[in-house]
């Protein structure tokens, strides 16, 4: 059973939703463009055929299951959150003088733009700079901090997973795709967030994904395989050889935490996790809005606490601010995980290690939808500024460390379109134009088409062309071909979709998977940080990580291995051969889409 | 008539090739792998057919008159250059203490990495400690001094080319595609070469390509439209509103200096701009490689310099260093202009300027070739290691700045082949078993059929795979549809062989234009470079370059205004209407090969 087989966010649609029709683009492309789009394709649908039979396994395994019934959908907030702009925890006077903070306690937020590469930063600035009418030389936040680069190869490839990317972050060691804080030959070593712990500080992780997806539990899981979620949830929670080592965890990927036969249940076993984590461990467990919404934006909170808002992942940011009644964003959660570590470290004389990840730029970069993508940056952008906020105004010295794991999708700001001669320029107004994701445009098609079926193929496309290309796309120059191949192959919706807007942008993709290309590196700055200015290995930001807060992963390490030494690990080792975990992960059978590009 | 008709570089091939035969790979890819490349290839037979025409025009525009007759090849040099590392000018011991340096004189070398986009580093990073079995973190020297990133977006396209991303570095500030040291309304801008020079510096250019490109060009020249190669020719040996600024000048473009009539001239005129050089303005020519060996690397040169070693472009380096008798390398020129430049200062209280550039990293991601590239970035950053040990010996205070104009090819270090799922890794064996560029396979393949018609297509193709598929490309495993395609089309050889190439390494491209995407900054560092470190506009790097050498190009502004109100460039201003030059720009019709990827 695949632990991804419910996959349920998108469907928690607000019954108003203000997609703004009248935003539909009466302007069309110059005539060569659209010659040139209609031979693209006629080549995706001859492509399409063949490939059809190839991309239906995959992809139904991945978006079948994602449809739920209504009564699944959360109960509206009662605590509306107010604009956390207006005031609240943020809302003292700017501590401008730095140097009359703590020098003995620390506070060190890490962030990850997971999947983001270099493109993406032009690729979000340039369309900001366009939808606000701002001048050329207006940049994000983060283009304001940019500190350095990072290399990103693991142990076994010359391209990273998520897995290595991130144990090279918590443990400051290169390790095999796939590794959750593990190296080669399945030896555990011990995280900056386990270090830190034991040292005394509060530890929190926050992402946009399932929690116990690879990047958060590479700091609070030691398993061979990232698609071992199951356990990953357990250890989270403290069963793992360490106990309890986290004490915040906001989020996504509530089904790991639910007992298979009971509702929304993605394990493969019966275990009640979050039960194991309330009367075992103490946890304060939030499973919805109206949950978040009592957290108070943090100071509400009492730690342990588990927050589980979506079944898998948070809503695309595009989709999500139209469901802002069911699901927190990113930048909400991370004020909450700001606050309420602010103030449970207030008396004590070790501050916090924080891990914030804008979880699904990389997946925006899997299906390659470049108007999912630029809202992700953009939201990640805003909670970076939210974070650099935070520590202008602690009393507490922190710094602020962000980078990505890898970049995802081979996104190139520039595509030539066959038969075509290149053009020096790519078209922000397309993706501006876009206000839903390719992943929930796909979504709104399949439950379409199983709640009421089409009487013909014609009113099919022409629901299709209304609904979701004009209304939610914004494109109103759909080819027939195109319009076809989503009326004959919806299980293909998504890429078809993202090809849509790919190629009227003008915006280039190489791969559904991650490419070599090194990374950004971001910070508040300050001298403790220049030892990662410059281009450094993603390992480099990891040992940083333990230095900057004066703890020690390998007296960890040492005890992990000691304890695992007859344990579950051991085990592991036998089942899983040598190579076997590299082999599987090689093409992530089960969460990424065929190629069906021309 | 084309400024580029005449192209004749890879010609002058030696007799005795040492491409070595015994290093055919017979290691074949997983069979899935095979079956995918079989399927792409399907699709690009497909594709050419209908692709053939238009490709025909383009392409044999380009490259018809490449061939020219055995008696063009310069006569083999009489004076063997040394190897330089092995002593002579940069013998002397370091001078490592800096304190000591003059600090009223100052050298200033601006290198320019044309086309190198941040993922051509992970890709020659990758390939070199492949290819030199180098651990995970051995670096380039450009790793070792990286500083930060730069915008690169023009006035009038989010996608720069390399004629607005040098007036940017030259004059400090933005410009549309296309103009060379101009503003838009054709207003032209003082750059930091005509300003140094006027302050007294010593002023060099260094390049790959032709002197009259538009990156040296945008330094020495003010044109409304880079393809006026032969006005620019004109301005750059001193006949331009401001006389000569230009000391030094090695490169290649020997074909815009000659009169039409001669041997070798490409000029749509009869101006002799060699004999204007010498009589009128008192330059030193030296045409080939034997007047490149009697420089003896910059110690017996007399200012002003004229060295053209090639009719247009000097040879990709992956194919010169087989030709290293008849063309000087980029870091043989640069090596021979430091020594001339500070050989020239000596007695100076100024120091100089120079740029150079590793031109054809841009070439390489024109044609998509990623073998070539690796060998054009790994000379590049040897280049860049000789400044650095040169300012290190310097008693002068010095520094180097180096950066890219944009990113060339939306390379992508990862590629996912149609139908198959991505996989996550890319093969740098691949690259390291070519030892010939694209180009140059094209070439002899082109030379083949007009020399000596074959007498079947099967005896064509046989030659093809064995001369120039498996003795230069090192592929053995060439798919019959591959074959036949370069057999029946010639004409579309290179990007053909450029994509056999990168579907086997699993590199990945968008166009065969720019990309917007962010280049690198580095530098020898320093605390007068903290103003570019991090992520600045290319204007940025362009203001620092005067300010560095404390010089005023707004005051070269104010001249070329008074000079050409009534002259050339009003009537260019007449000629070229408001956006003309943009809008020719958009495809380089001439320049750039069309897209038949599948």
């Amino acid at each position: 059973m695949s632990p991804r087989s419910e996959r349920t966010p998108l469907l928690a649609d607000s019954p108003n939703n203000p997609h703004d029709s009248t935003r539909r683009a009466d302007e069309d492309g110059p005539s060569s463009r659209r010659a040139g789009l209609r031979e693209v394709f006629l080549f995706v649908w001859a492509l399409l055929a063949t490939a059809g039979v190839i991309v239906l396994g995959v992809v139904l395994q991945h978006r079948s299951s994602t449809s739920t019934s209504p009564s699944r959908r959360p109960p509206p907030p009662v605590v509306a959150p107010g604009d956390p702009s207006a005031g609240g925890p943020y809302s003292l006077p700017p501590n401008t003088n730095t140097k009359h903070k703590h020098r003995t306690k620390r506070n060190l937020i890490f962030m990850v733009s997971d999947g983001m590469g270099p493109a993406s930063l032009s690729l979000t600035r340039s369309f900001r700079q366009f939808t606000s009418s701002l001048p050329i030389d207006d940049v994000l936040t983060l283009d304001a901090h940019f500190w350095g680069t990072s290399r990103t190869r693991s142990t076994n490839s010359l391209v990273t997973d998520s897995a290595a990317g991130a144990t090279a972050f918590s443990c400051g060691k290169k390790s095999y795709n796939g590794a959750i804080g593990m190296l080669p030959g399945y030896r555990p070593c011990g995280t900056v967030l386990e270090a830190a712990k034991r040292q005394g500080y509060k530890t929190g992780l926050v992402v946009t994904t399932d929690v116990t997806d690879a990047t958060p539990a590479c700091f609070a899981a030691h398993v061979g395989y990232r698609m071992q979620m199951d356990e990953i949830a357990l250890q989270e929670v403290g069963e793992g050889p360490l106990g309890r080592s986290v004490d915040l965890i906001l989020g996504g990927g509530r089904c790991h935490f639910l007992a298979n036969g009971t509702e929304g249940s993605c394990r493969a076993d019966d275990v009640d996790v979050v039960g194991i984590a309330r009367e075992k461990h103490g946890w304060e467990y939030k499973g919805d809005r109206k949950g978040f919404d009592e957290l108070r934006l943090g100071t509400n909170v009492s730690l342990p606490l588990l927050g589980l808002f979506a079944a898998t992942d948070v809503p695309f940011e595009i989709d999500r601010r139209h469901m802002a009644d069911v699901y927190p964003s990113l930048s909400e959660m991370a004020r909450t995980a700001l606050t309420a570590l602010d103030q449970a470290t207030k008396n004590s004389d070790k501050g916090f290690f924080l891990m914030i990840e804008g979880s699904r730029i990389d997946h925006a970069g899997h299906v390659n939808d470049p108007a999912a993508q630029v809202r992700e940056v953009l939201e990640y952008d805003k909670t970076f500024k939210i974070v650099l906020d935070f520590l202008e105004r602690s009393d507490t010295e922190g710094i602020l460390v962000a980078t990505s794991d890898h970049e995802t999708g081979g996104l190139s700001t520039a595509w030539q379109a066959p038969g075509e001669l290149p053009v020096y320029d790519w078209y922000p107004a397309v993706l501006a134009k876009a206000n839903a994701s390719a992943e929930y445009c796909a979504l709104l098609l399949q439950q379409h088409i199983s709640s009421a079926p089409p009487d013909s193929q014609q009113s099919l496309i022409n629901w299709i062309n209304e609904e979701l290309v004009i209304r939610r796309l914004g494109i109103t120059d759909a080819l027939e071909a195109e319009l076809t191949a989503l009326a004959t192959h919806p299980e293909s919706a998504i890429v078809i979709f993202s090809r849509m807007i790919s190629v009227r942008a003008h915006i280039g993709w190489s791969t559904h998977g991650h490419s070599a290309v090194d990374v950004n590196i971001y910070s508040s700055g300050g001298a403790s940080a220049e030892k990662i200015r410059g281009n450094v290995e993603n390992t480099d930001v990891g040992k940083f990580l333990s230095e900057y807060l004066n703890v020690d992963v390998d007296e960890i390490t040492r005890e992990l291995e000691d304890k695992l030494q007859a344990g579950q690990t051991a085990e592991e080792v036998g089942a899983l051969q040598e190579g076997k975990a590299a082999a599987e992960m090689e093409g992530h059978p089960t969460e990424w889409l065929m190629e069906v590009r021309v």
